[in-house]
This record gives C-alpha cells, structure tokens and sequence, in this order.
C-alpha cells in the first residue's frame, strides 16, 4: 500500500471513533507496506487515560508481531501524537512516523515541542502533512457539533464523573 | 499510608520485576492514601513496549476507578518516568507525581528534559528522592548482574528477534 493508502486508512479509524463520540484520531501500522494493526481514539468509550489511537495501534502491533521492537515497521496517524504516544514512538523504535494535522496543543513532533529531538536512544524519520486537510475537517467538525450540543445541553462530553 | 510506604509497595514491585529479568521499575497509584493499582515493567516478558510500571499502573487505575480522569491520585515510581509516562501522566490528569531516582538517559520531569514544565493542559505536583538509594541499588544490581551474564555468554537480553 502507498502512503496516501495508509494515511486513508487511518482516516478510516478516525471515522469510527468520531461516530463513537470520540475525538477522532486515527492510526495504522504497516510492516512491509500492509497493515498490521489499526486503531483509533477510544478515551471516552473505554473510560482509560491510555487509549489514545497511536498507543492502542503499537499495543496492537507488538502482540501481532510477538515483540516490542517495531524497528522496521511506519506510523501512519491523522493527529500529531501527544508526549505519550510521542514516547511510546521512541520506546517501540519505530522508523517512522507520518502524520496529518499538526496539534498546536499538545503535539510532541514539532509543534508545542519536539520530543525527537531530544537525545533519547531513537529517533524516528518523520514527516507530516498527508491528508492534513481531510484529518483537520474532521477534528473540526466534531468540535462545532460538541459546541453544538452544549448549548443545546444535549451532551455529556467533559462532565462525566470525577474519579 | 504514608508516602514512605506507599514508595516501599512501589520498590517491592520493582523488586519483583528483577526477579522476572526485568529493569527493575515499580509503581502503585494511590487514592486516599490506598492503593488502588500496583505495577511493574513487563516489557520483556510481556513483549511490549507500552508495559512500562507507570503506563500498567495508570491502565489499572482507570479500569479500577471505571475513568480516565485521576484527579485525585497520586503515583509513586521507583524511576523517573520515561516521556511516555510521563505523558500518560499529564493524559490522566494525575495530581501528584513522587520519584525515587532520576533517569539522566530518559528522565521527563527534570532530568533529560521536565514535560510538565511545558504549556500542557495538566501540571502534576512532582516530588522525588524518596528511596532513591534503594531504587538506584536494585537497578545498579540488575544492571551489574547483566553484565556478567552476558560475558558468560548467558543472557540473551537485548538479542531477542528482531520484528
């Protein structure tokens, strides 16, 4: 599969989570140009702080491929990835990583800071920018119906119980 | 319990890690003074590069608690954690954050680099020193004991099949 293959892929999971409700963010993982893990958002659906999609995906990737080095394996994820995921990049050594939007907020690849560069014992190739477009419509949209929907007070988001 | 227990529970873990062949990394999250979720890194055994003691301390937590905001917990690690814990950490909205050793290589709340000094959307209180000697011995053990093994020729650590 192409890279726009995979990016589309990926897409294809933020799909899913934003009909879940969730904020959608997508990832795959391909070896050898295939996919072998997919994932997307999950936080709210499985009310855990780690499921980010990036992290489900290489969670995914090191039981289908039986161990925790991705060395020859590439990220593809709508989302710049946060300190976590960012992290959980270097931890499972993947080589590289591609993403769609930037993520002013919370990004960890160049945008409120850049994790690879730091002198950590990996640094992944990384690129950005395929299907930006498509990956931030879809962010945005999901917000303006959230803004929506808390005017109308029609939705929990963000009010769900303090544990 | 008090904080110098709670980091004792957190080095007994760390201490069964070792005995698994493991870095030797332990964590308990505790709520009220109790402990609801205990851990150790599994990277190896577990052949995952996410089964790091902070990220399995916090997944328990969120599944014990039924919620991904820890508002009104506090983690206690042997280690200073790694970017990807301490992302997890910021992700699940952790109030307290208490170390034993820093980790000059990895560290993310000082050492390498302090993550949540940056403009994220969650700031932990951070405190560490607390059993340093203890963590910092069990780790420099472990580390000591590889090494020897491996001019013997028998430990097979960091020569797993690549994937």
């Amino acid at each position: 599969m192409t890279d726009l293959e995979l990016m589309q892929a990926a897409l294809d999971e933020a799909k899913i989570a934003a009909k879940l409700g969730e904020v959608p963010v997508g990832a795959v993982i391909a070896k050898d140009g295939e996919i072998i893990a997919r994932a997307h958002n999950l936080r709210e659906t499985g009310k855990n702080a780690t499921y980010h999609a990036e992290l489900l995906a290489i969670d995914a990737a090191c039981r289908v491929l039986g161990g925790w080095r991705l060395w020859q394996c590439e990220l593809f994820v709508t989302l710049e990835p946060c300190p976590m995921c960012s992290g959980a990049i270097i931890n499972s050594r993947l080589r590289r990583v591609v993403y769609g939007a930037g993520d002013p907020k919370a990004g960890c690849c160049g945008s409120l800071t850049d994790l690879f560069a730091l002198p950590f014992n990996h640094h992944p190739a990384v690129e950005h920018g395929l299907l930006e477009e498509e990956a931030q419509a879809l962010l945005q949209d999901f917000f303006a119906s959230l803004r929506e929907k808390r005017k109308a007070g029609k939705h929990s988001y963000r009010v769900r119980k303090e544990v």
